[in-house]
């Protein structure tokens, strides 16, 4: 466990940043009103407004990223490195993390009520891109008063949206911190996605987005597409380690198909407590985003773009990550440093694959906190 | 294309090795009859029956790995390997391939009639181990009369059923030819496998395998356990170079949830097209055949078994393959060279993945055409 302390008790709350009458206006033209975003704060903001570090979550995540709520026993997604003395300081900085748009924890999404029918939206929600999620971003902290992050900080899905914030409004984010993230999902991140959403499309349950007022819920779907996607969150090696080739509860194998390795009633179990967190839709909005996230691809417009940016990247992947591997890290330092865009880089050596993000790495937690040292020490420096 | 040609015109013949009064025992001590088998069989054999190669195939495979059916354009599974001047040579050999017990394609299996009750067996059809396939495979091979291969050849679960056959009987089996196999699937294989059978079973039509009798069948599940497993097929490299991030039709995405990228379609087009050929319960079966494989496992025994092995082992993996990587494939060669087995090892480098067995790579086909002609100028010299 990462030395320093828990933020203790936390709550979160909702703000409505976007109404009818003044919609969040998305990247498609399309128009979306009211937008509610749930969000959570930890740490004291300064006086002037500048110690702000911005949480960007991934996929599955939610806007409890520390502490404790009241009465529960499991801190937030994020609480081994926000905290009193821990990487991302809350003696020092003011952290914020928000439910995604399209989320379904607190957050405007598919399952919120279409104002214009009184019912879900459904498959009736709008696509949006990265850059609205940045929007939306941008709306909370205006609705808080705090012009300026010294930091946005994201791994995975939540790192995509810290680039796109800093490729496009690199004046309001003073650093970014980029964690196994990607610039451009392969053909096989978007067959993965592509194969899970055919899981949830294709259960009859799903009745086209409509399932809640059919009373149902595609489960089936859902939990199969956690389980593939769980397998893509793990190592090959972590997986060994963890569960080898061992049964789950005798000494010979029963030869049958329940489960009977150990790694086969993990997988139910994962697909299973997720359908108690989740909701079906929301999991096809938020990979969908990342399929079509591509912030590198008009060179033209991203030089124009990186000329500005004066913010000071860290990228940081794993090892042992194949869902979105080094080589991913490198492209997006390569293209920031190709534009002079002062960018560090450190591959950690993990044996727990894409989800090492999460995890008490100590090198990991060190490299996060001597970059965030140096950033609260220079800060006010470039604003 | 491999030089040579096809064998032309051939058909699935059917043979019944077991009825209920000689049923079929398999290693569970479980009995099975009756029990027909769909076999091809290409080329002379000897008078002295010593020059049969056997191939097996694989999850999928059937019994028509060469030549054209009547009426057919498109040849048999292997058809770019065996044929006359191929590198299963077919002017030399005489080629026996076989539907495996529980398959689909006239090999008696999960969707054959149970005759204690008059149904489909579905579930009722008892567990097999690879070893028990390869109990059939000789049992065909009394049938037509020939006591020994000069050779058996196969990939993926091919492979293992050939490294089963040489390990358990190596006087039958001159030379093994074992192709991206292994010899015990790591979590990771096993966790594929095991979301690609929650995908089917959890399929609301799947009726606790009973969907025949229900008038119905899990395609929903079948085509999702497909499309995913298609993913582990392909390297990630293949992919790129086939689909990148192109889309289907259209020069601008469509954002929305049908089908957008190539890589996309080309899945859906993999799911839909595999419901006409295959059933579900096959596939439960023979994926968890592949998951209890482990003929490595008693060391004691396996000392045993691998001092009176003298079958020539070919082993080849391909740098790409992440279903079984080569790891897998030298997991087999150290055992058997620890046991003085004589085996040769290639990796041969190809960008399609765990699919290149099946293609046609010059490096990989000359591998194996110089071995079976080594094979067949030795012929008779070991058994």
């Amino acid at each position: 466990m990462s030395a320093g302390a828990s933020v203790g008790r936390v709550e979160t709350r909702t703000a409505r940043l976007f109404d009818e009458a003044a919609p969040l206006v998305l990247e498609s033209g399309a128009t979306l009103g009211p937008v509610d975003v749930a969000y959570e704060t930890y740490g004291d903001l300064d006086p002037d407004g500048g110690n702000a570090v911005f949480i960007c979550h991934a996929l599955t995540g939610d806007a409890h990223a520390a502490g404790l709520h009241d009465g529960a026993t499991r801190p937030g997604w994020w609480d081994n490195i926000i905290g009193p003395g821990r990487p991302i300081d809350t003696d020092r900085f003011h952290v914020i993390c928000a439910n995604l748009l399209g989320g379904c924890m607190g957050t405007t999404g598919p399952s919120s009520t279409d104002p214009s029918t009184g019912r879900a939206y459904g498959l009736r929600f709008p696509l949006f891109t990265v850059a609205d999620l940045v929007t939306v971003h941008r709306a909370l902290l205006e609705h808080l008063g705090i012009r300026r992050l010294v930091a946005a900080v994201g791994g995975s899905l939540g790192g995509m949206q810290v680039l796109q914030w800093a490729l496009d409004h690199p004046e309001e984010v003073g650093a970014a911190v980029v964690i196994c993230a990607t610039a451009r999902l392969s053909p096989q991140n978007i067959a993965f996605s592509a194969v899970a959403r055919e899981a949830i499309m294709r259960d009859p349950q799903f009745h086209g987005g409509d399932y809640e007022a059919a009373g149902t819920r595609p489960d089936r779907g859902l939990a199969v597409a956690r389980m593939m996607a769980h397998i893509t969150y793990l190592s090959e090696e972590g997986m060994r380690a963890r569960f080898g080739r061992r049964l789950q509860d005798a000494d010979v194998p029963r030869f049958g198909f329940d489960a009977d390795f150990q790694v086969e009633s993990y997988l139910q179990h994962q697909g299973e407590s997720f359908l108690r967190r989740f909701d079906a839709n929301s999991y096809l909005y938020l990979t969908r985003v990342m399929d079509y996230f591509d912030p590198f691809d008009d060179l033209a417009s991203l030089g124009r773009k990186l000329e500005r940016v004066g913010t000071g990247f860290l990228v940081i992947s794993f090892d042992t990550d194949w869902r979105f591997d080094t080589s991913h890290s490198r492209d997006i330092v390569r293209m920031l440093a190709a534009h002079r865009t002062p960018v560090s880089f450190r591959e950690i050596s993990s044996p727990h694959g894409h989800d090492s993000f999460l995890l008490d790495i100590p090198d990991y937690h060190q490299t996060v906190a001597t970059f965030l040292d140096r950033v609260y020490r220079n800060r006010g420096g470039r604003g």
